[in-house]
């Protein structure tokens, strides 16, 4: 089961990038996160990553079109900060063989763009929404962990606190150690249920993301967005709720099809 | 894990054909559907697709003999109207992989024929049995979606109103997008339980398709069709519920073996 | 995925033999009437079916020793009934793919043994435990069926009556129709619970089996040795069930390990 | 699906050494009783195994770093008793196919080091807590089981007591079987909880193994650690229910990512 990046623009030259990673999970902090980063940064698309495991459905968008779950590659150069490259999308892959295959194509690409470091993202799973979510950073290299939770309020205490991180955003960290890439992972509290969207933990992950990697990102403007964004979104869900029976994807059920 | 077609008569020329595909799914609307044109277009079976991922299980049909799950391929000439192919079957490819290969060989043929277009047909779960089930019309191309849907009563406001589309009805459009072949998704309402078969929704989707397609279909023959169809899924399914223990499939138990 | 046999005695010579299967599944109807019939004929052991695919778990036996789930090939010289293969086993493969390979295994076996005909071997879940099972014939070639069915009490209007027949009893027959091989399927009312054994039902297929094939079987001898199974089978379940947490198998946890 | 063993150090000369295996299952019984070995044996980490099929999650540990779940080979030279390699880990290969896969490669270790013996460690799921938890003994060997149990409390009344052996535990002794290397199967009475830690089932089977190989292990020291283990467990689980979701881990769902 291979991987591969196709890229759709000129490969890009970059300066010992950071590569971060956001892709969908508990309360989908990771992958809004990303996306907002995209949006805040006006990353530009470079690639899309294609291979075995993506899930077999395939989402409508606003316009009524028909979107493939895909992984994509954005990057943004800084000139007073670090350049970025960033892997979003709308799925990980669905089993533990794609994931694995997965996340050594990532590595491929951080290093042959001799990434200086790698960021996952991610959210801890809460019984209940928090009010002021916290954010915990883990990783591969204590140093890389210790000089990014400095003055921040970032917490180290995850152990015993929460169970396997499943998915990339775990998996990445674990195998970039054998290839001495040091990486971290950003995980903020959020709710778990199928409809929450962990948009205030997403927040807390952004503002800690521009304070430590001097990248200008708008965050006042995408407080519009969010703001937007929860509002549509609550009014979906409950839209949603009514009209239609749910069925939970895990059992692997057909919603439409 | 390869998928091949493989010509039971001898390969059609036809002109620049359109490819229909109806598989099993939510309330069964796009088999039913895809049954009926069939029959009411008097279609030829012309191929087989071959391939690793159909389920292992087999079914008993009316002369007492047992028939394992195929798909089958099926063409039209159609003098006045558009040629066309039709995919339909018993079963989905039972995995994401195997899904994806399936998709890519119809595709192929798809290629191989030149068409025009493609049309999936599929089912949108609601809580309720609906009275009058509403077809939307999602796809690909958003010029194909407006001449489509002009003079029908088709809806296209699918976005925020439905989950994921899941299997051949989705990814086909999905894909096909990668080879600038236009595809629209049929969708008619339906009520989601196990023993409930869609025919109303099937119904609604027929008309439209001979409306737009110029296709012969004889649907006053299939009104009859379809009560006694109706009447004797009725009579079975109480049979079946006051006979024998139901398992969920979901759970992968063997019902009998 | 590929399935060998592998010959454990030199390769016997048959007379265009009958080829039967019985593995696992509802009440294990189809797996008690092949080792019966084994025990009863007195077949000897000729080979096994190795390959990927079976469950990762093993069993502990009467004499405190580990066997790994296999499925093994038995025959019977019978001098004035048919030549007999049986094929016989512990489990069934685990998934679609290593189903299918494994059925296309035993049909090129049939092939070489040039088998005039298969009989498969299974049960029908009933929500109550039946006190006389009927057994029902269905198959791939309706001669034989109606052959195999005559002066029997044996009933053939299965449609309708079960769902979809999962597994190697099912996927036999319907793969051999594609070779020109002639299978039927004997399948015995029973009982659907983890911890019921379809004994009454298995005795039922026997009688039919000795009946049609003339073959010697002692079922006399075998009422006895039933006798003595039922009260094992019951003392042990009731042990089973006071002593121990019962974990579904479906959920794929292990019960030691 | 190939692993492979990666040595981490020389390879170093042993002679016929047993092999023990100790990995996550069942009260976690095996994973402890191997772990607990090693610490009090001072065995050495000599290679890791690596091949598809681990699953695709990450721990976070005690210094807040990630780490891929790995299945390591360790090893320690005992002048007056056996030599022993351990194979510990903390997770098993996540499906049928790995399972065997893994097992194969241990086995080809196993022969490459002329063991003369394996020992597999597992647990037993009762319904309660055990006080004082038996140890069970089987294998694919009766002389094996025979002498290893003569003038020890273990019992070899497995039959019917018990369902299948799933995983590594009862897959690697039937496939040594093949290869004609003896092996046993130490399994402990253990309570079947997801939170339960089966430290109680993992001291008796130390105290046989000390019994039986000779070999060197302080258990007094161990029973220092095993209190503070004890201890730092349930007040991390308390904690644990009262702030978190918890998710089964059999529906696949992410915890975190």
């Amino acid at each position: 089961m291979k991987w591969e990046i196709k890229f759709t623009t000129k490969k890009p030259e970059l300066k010992s990038p950071i590569l971060i990673e956001g892709l969908p999970g508990i309360g989908n902090v990771g992958k809004i996160t990303a996306d907002f980063l995209i949006d805040g940064m006006k990353a530009k698309k470079i690639g899309e990553f294609q291979g075995e495991g993506l899930p077999h459905s395939v989402f409508v968008n606003e316009e009524n079109l028909i979107e493939l779950p895909t992984i994509e590659l954005f990057c943004k150069k800084n000139k007073n900060g670090k350049d970025v490259l960033i892997v979003a999308g709308d799925a990980q892959p669905v089993d533990e063989k794609s994931c694995y295959a997965f996340c050594e194509q990532v590595l491929n690409l951080a290093e042959d763009y001799k990434c200086s470091e790698i960021i996952t993202l991610g959210g801890i799973a809460l019984k209940q929404e928090p009010q002021n979510p916290q954010v915990y950073c883990t990783g591969n290299d204590k140093k890389k962990i210790n000089n990014f939770t400095k003055n921040t309020k970032l917490r180290k205490d995850l152990y015993g606190i929460v169970g396997p991180i499943v998915g990339v955003s775990g998996v990445l960290p674990g195998l970039a150690k054998r290839r001495q890439i040091p990486a971290i992972s950003l995980l903020a509290e959020t709710f778990n249920h199928p409809l929450y969207i962990g948009i205030k933990g997403a927040k807390e992950i952004l503002a800690i993301i521009k304070q430590k990697l001097k990248v200008k990102i708008d965050i006042e403007m995408l407080d519009k967005e969010i703001q937007e964004v929860e509002q549509e979104i609550n009014e979906k869900a409950q839209e949603l709720r009514s009209k239609l029976t749910f069925k939970d994807t895990s059992d692997k059920s057909n919603y439409i099809g």
